[in-house]
This record gives structure tokens, C-alpha cells and sequence, in this order.
């Protein structure tokens, strides 16, 4: 099967068969991209492409698709989700606005709690039902590759059946899917006086069973204070490594927690949230392979302070965004939109944001070599936009999908 | 033609014939409505409505809609637009986010400059074409009735040219279009030197023929420090009432500028905006028929402080808001995120987000007699949404389009 895109008005991230495997510090920048542009795609992978001034003859190309006025890209690399749940969280939505604390929704059985107790009485089927749909809807906004994580079960069965639910999710779409082990999401109330208990059932009981059936790629951890402290992520980290699960870790989203250092300290793939950055997180990260993960649509659906990506950036170090698509903090699994906070509210440019989540985005998942860019021999998950002169359009085109077509 | 919506999931924003005009204070924090409910629709007018207990034989319908799972109620009415326009303005979004000033976008000859010179030299036809097209893209996200103001044109011909555009849209859609006469927006640049002159200028020559034509509903100005100061809009709208066109006015944007007193002075149908907004201008639109109208979508793209939304429902006035839709400052004419940013970043409950975008909306637009709640005898502009539990989704489930039918 051979495929050809022909005068495309922007191709975007062009990079040669030696591209990065992330981008960092100012030239996240920039954008490698050719004007007026061709591309071949042949058994799913992106085969070669050049400019319209050079086109090869293209008569064994099976389709033959005209992307007059649009922009081809790669396809978004989400990277941080927890896309399985079982119902919205609304109303403790309209709690927050109205003023009810954290501390009172979570006392009436709310936040993770409340997901939790949904997801244990909801049959694993139409689990997979809801949670399909919202990752087609998700591609049909551009999202080319997915993290899901694991954590409303808090329990054995719970963490299983959302685990087999991520693993059903990869094997119907024709995107990649990684899935994160979360049980450390929060501690169940039967553990509210014995978090040490909680914490030896993950390692003991739940981790063996959930490595053994090769349900998850990452090890996860909430480490803030309140839920898991270093002492304990450090704990769950090593026990990850001993089944060879990277971390890939919540850290700062609250207070300066020393999540960040540790998550650096046990070579995680990534931390994510970093609200609470200062320059000893920098100096931590800088010379790490741990990547900076920022989640600013959560910042602005909680209408907390906004992720430091300046002075991230600024400092040399890569940052990626993911959209963090949750039922109580960010329930927008939506990358366009997730690009214009970025914009807006943290002042990262329109390339920035597209370094952000496309090749950093690869890189927080570990698929680099395969997706991220438009290299030849990578996966062609590409998105064609509706017409537009540039990508800063996409932005700055708040609320609208940009996305005409998602080929995967 | 008659048509029946049955097993609508709930139907909100219903008021018998006595529907309030607007609503303020801790009523709008109440939005009547009734489960499980059927509606019928008598050639494009609200028939009757009721619980399904007691559902009215349907024989005579010529078109059944099944609602099953979705809410019904009243389209959106946005009452503060600029959607006619020739282009983006993307590459001062970015100028803006690296730092370049507003004063030295403005040198280069951006900002409503930038706009005005585009326009005047576009097609009137491909900005028909164009403006259709951004209007058919809002009603797909559920408005179903809209302002939309000149004010790019800076001139006698620019403005007619706009206003031209205006009535051919207004007469191309089936939903309300109001038109205001904003030749007040900045002046031209050659007339920096000679501001009193450009106000002649509107006063003299350009109102005369946009009244005598018809063209505009409203006479509106943008009253702020450095455009328009009070004395300039005082003689604005005093000339504008002269030919019968009501103010609606851009105040209290960027300063304390004395825009709200000015506006309720002089009885406008709104003061629009409304960042700066203190005890004097709360005082001000206490006891008046002025609309206080917020345009937070505006506030977020800019990246400034948010309106005060909470201490002016508070004090007991109404509040609508409005999406602002225009290329420089908010370049999205999407009500459902304009919701969620009212939520998420101004502390408005859903249900005050409802009433301030139905009925606030309609009374912001002399349409409370026609538009904005779910009465018998008023327009049939609806929303069908998908499938949903509660309104409260809409601004929960932000950047995604909950709009299943427009019906209008």
C-alpha cells in the first residue's frame, strides 16, 4: 500500500534519517519544515518526501491524496493520560466553584475516591466501551500516540481490569498506547491509618501480577505531599526497576515535594506536572535523560499557578506537554487546545509547543526511533489540518479543531 | 411544519410566558428546567413543553426527534462580536508571546491597523464568503443568535463594506444578527495627529449614511485611555442616539477609564468588558438597564486578569458574557470554552454561565422578547446536545463541541 500527499503547503518537522530524539532549550524554537511539500507513505511508514519542485512520479501510488492549503505534521504524542474512567466528575466541579475544599469533597467520598469507587462497581466492557470512545475522539483531535495510566483501581482486581482495559485499547487502534501502573494514585480508605501496608501491597501483591501478565511499561507514582512521600516513591521506584518498569512519575504539581529529584535520581523517563520548579528541580534535571513533562490544561482547569516553562526552557532543558485527560483535574484529552494554554498562559511559542508534543512527546513514551517526527522510516501518523498558512494558526485558533484528517 | 423532541433527558431554561428579561444576583445561579420532557416546535416558534408523563399525542408532527440521553435548551446568544474580518493576525500572537510590545506591534502597523488595512483592501464577496463561513462554524458549536461589529474599516467605504457584509449575513442566516456601528475602534493613522477630526468624521459623514441606509442596530465606541476618552464618547453616542441607535459599548478593558459610567449615562444596552470593574462601577450599573457584559475568552488569549465576576453578581446585577470573536484578541467565537473559562477562571457556577450566555445574552441584544429561555411563542434556536447528564459537562468537559443539532 503506497500512499501520496501532494502539495502540501507546509510540511512540518522534517528531520533526516539522523533526527533527535528530543529537543531542548532554544532550539525548541525551531522547526525543521519544508514549503509546498510531497510525501510518500508506503505500508504505514513514512517513505520519503521532498518539495513539489522535484515531484517523483507517483503512478504507483495506490492513493493519491491533495492536501491543497493544508499543513501535514506529525501526529501529537500524548503523554501523559488516565483516559480509563467510568464517569465524569462534574459534580464536585460545581463543588470546587462554589467553594467546597479539597479536603470536604474528598471527606464526602470524592476526587480519586470517587473514581475509584465507580471503577470497581463498573463492568470491564463497557469500561472499554467508554474509554474507546473518548480515545477515538481524542484522535479525531490529532493524538497519534498515547500514555493511559492505571490508578482508579486501588485495589488487585480494580488496577487489573483498567490495565486490561488499556491493553484491549492498544490492540483495536492503530495508534501506539503505553500503559503506566498506578496503583500509588492515592491510598484507599481501609489504608488511610497503614499507608506503609498500602504501599507493601503494590510491591507484594499487586506489581508481581501486573509484570507478570506484561500489563504495564512504566511504574508510576503521585509523590506530593499528603499521598507519596520520597521515602515511599523511592520504595515503589525500585521495586518497578526490579520488573524492568521505568518510572515515569507525578511530581511538584503542589509543593516543592522533591518528587522532581527523585524521579532524577532513579533514571525516570519522565516527571510530570511541575508546578511547584525552582532551581534546584533545574539543577537536578539539567545533565539528566529525565524528561520535564508539563500539564497546564490541569493548572487551568483547577485555576492553579501555571507551570515555569520559561525558565525551563531558558535553562537549556527540553520540555514536553501532555494533556494529563482525567475526570477531576483536566477532563480534555484536547492537544490543540492544550497548545493555546501553552501559548497564552505559559508563553511558549507556537514551535515550542509543537517540539513539545511531538518529538518530546515521542521521547516521554519512549517511541523516538518511531515517532515524533517526519523522518523516513517512522510510522506515518501524520495529521493533514484544514486549510491555514502556519502552524502558529493552531494556537492561536483556540477551541476549533485544526485537524482535517488523521492518517495511522 | 411541526415537530416533536421527545424523552429529552432534561430541558432547561424553562419560563412560561412571563419569562424574566434578564436575570441577576443569586438568581442566576437557578436555572428551571424539567426531566424527561418532550417539546414541540410549530413552524420555527416554541409551541409547548412538557414532562413526558403526560406526552400530547404526536400524530400531527411532520418530524419526530428522539433527545434520548441529551439535554435541550436555548441556543447560545453572543452578544459581542467581531467576526467579520479579513485575516489572522497569528504572527502578532507570536510577537506578542516573544515580548514585542503592544506600542511596537503597533510601529509595524499591527493591531486594529493592521486589520483595517487588510479589509479595505479585500473583495467585499470573499469577505461575505469568508465571514459565512466563521458564522456557520460558531452555529455548529450552538450559537443561535449573534452581534457582530464593524469597526476594521476606519473609513466611510471600510465601514459601509463591513456593514454591507453584516446585513448579507444577517439575511443568509435563520438565526438573529444585530450590527454595530464601531468606526470608534482606533484611529487611522492619519488622523493620530488630529483626533478630533476622526471623530467628526464618524459623526458627521459616516453616521449619517450607515443610519440613513439602515446598516447598523447599535451605535458602539471603545472607550479606553489612549482610544477613546469619555468626552470623545460622549459626543459619539449623543450623536448616535440622534439617528435612534442605542449604545453598546467596549469599557474598562485596560483602566478604570470611566467607560461603565459613561455608558449607563448615557442608557447603553451594555458596557463590554469590564476588566477593571470597582465598587464605583458596580455603583454605577446598580439601578440601571445597562447589561454588564464579560469577555473572559478575550482575557485568557491575552493573558490579563480575568473580570470580577463574582463581586458584580454578588452585588445583585446580571452578568453576560460574550465571546468577543475577533482576529487580535481573541481569535475563537466558541461559546461551550467560553463557559469553562467563565467556570474555571471567574468562579461562575454552570448555571450562571447558562443564564449569562441565553437570557443575559438575549437582553444584551433586544432580543428578550424572541430569544433566551424555552417559552411558547419565542424563536425555536435550539440546542440538542450529545449525550450528557447535566449542563454542568458543558464547561466540565471544555474543548469539546457539545453541540449534537442546532435547531434554528
Amino acid at each position: 500500500m503506497r500512499t501520496i500527499i501532494t502539495n502540501i503547503r507546509q510540511l512540518l518537522q522534517t528531520h533526516d534519517n539522523n533526527a533527535p530524539a528530543r529537543i531542548a532549550g532554544a532550539d525548541m524554537d525551531n522547526v525543521p519544515h519544508i514549503e509546498n511539500a510531497w510525501l510518500i507513505i508506503e505500508n504505514g511508514i513514512i517513505h520519503s518526501y521532498g518539495s513539489m519542485t522535484a515531484l517523483p512520479a507517483a503512478a504507483n501510488a495506490d492513493e493519491h491524496i491533495d492536501a491543497t492549503g493544508s499543513l501535514v505534521l506529525p501526529a501529537w504524542c500524548d503523554s501523559h493520560t488516565h483516559l480509563v474512567f467510568a464517569a465524569p466528575r462534574d459534580g464536585e466541579f460545581v463543588d470546587r466553584i462554589k467553594g467546597v475544599s479539597y479536603e470536604e469533597i474528598a471527606r464526602r467520598g470524592g476526587g480519586i475516591l470517587n473514581s475509584a469507587r465507580k471503577l470497581n462497581e463498573m463492568d470491564e466492557n463497557l469500561l472499554y466501551e467508554q474509554s474507546m470512545e473518548r480515545l477515538l475522539n481524542v484522535m479525531a483531535q490529532g493524538t497519534g500516540a498515547i500514555e493511559i495510566k492505571s490508578g482508579y483501581g486501588l485495589c488487585l482486581e480494580g488496577e487489573l481490569k483498567m490495565l486490561r482495559v488499556i491493553r484491549r485499547l492498544k490492540e483495536s487502534v492503530p495508534i501506539p498506547v503505553k500503559a503506566s501502573f498506578l496503583a500509588a494514585h492515592a491510598y484507599p480508605i481501609e489504608y488511610k491509618q497503614n499507608k506503609a501496608a498500602y504501599v507493601d501491597l503494590i510491591i507484594d501483591t499487586m506489581l508481581p501480577r501486573v509484570a507478570g501478565e506484561g500489563l504495564a511499561d512504566y511504574m508510576d507514582a503521585f509523590c506530593e505531599e499528603g499521598f507519596f512521600g520520597v521515602a515511599e516513591t523511592e520504595r515503589l521506584l525500585e521495586a518497578g526497576w526490579k520488573y524492568g518498569l521505568k518510572p515515569k512519575i507525578h511530581a511538584n504539581q503542589l509543593h516543592y515535594s522533591g518528587g522532581v529529584q527523585v524521579g532524577v535520581k532513579h533514571n525516570a523517563l519522565s516527571v510530570d506536572h511541575l508546578e511547584c520548579v525552582g532551581d534546584a528541580e533545574i539543577a537536578s534535571l539539567l545533565g539528566s535523560n529525565t524528561m520535564p513533562v508539563l500539564l497546564p490544561a490541569a493548572a487551568f482547569f483547577l485555576g492553579i499557578q501555571y507551570q515555569p516553562a520559561r525558565n525551563i526552557i531558558d535553562a537549556g532543558l527540553p520540555v514536553c506537554l501532555a494533556t494529563d485527560y482525567n475526570p477531576g483535574s483536566c477532563p480534555s484529552g484536547n492537544v490543540p487546545l492544550l497548545t493555546s494554554i501553552a501559548c497564552t498562559q505559559l508563553r511558549m511559542t507556537p514551535n515550542e509547543a509543537l517540539n513539545a508534543v511531538t518529538i518530546n512527546g515521542a521521547a516521554a513514551m519512549e517511541l523516538e526511533q518511531t515517532m515524533g517526527t517526519i523522518t523516513p522510516g517512522k510510522k506515518a501518523n501524520l495529521i493533514i489540518t484544514k486549510p491555514m498558512s502556519a502552524f502558529s494558526q493552531v494556537p492561536y485558533d483556540f477551541g476549533n479543531n485544526p485537524v482535517k484528517r488523521l492518517i495511522a
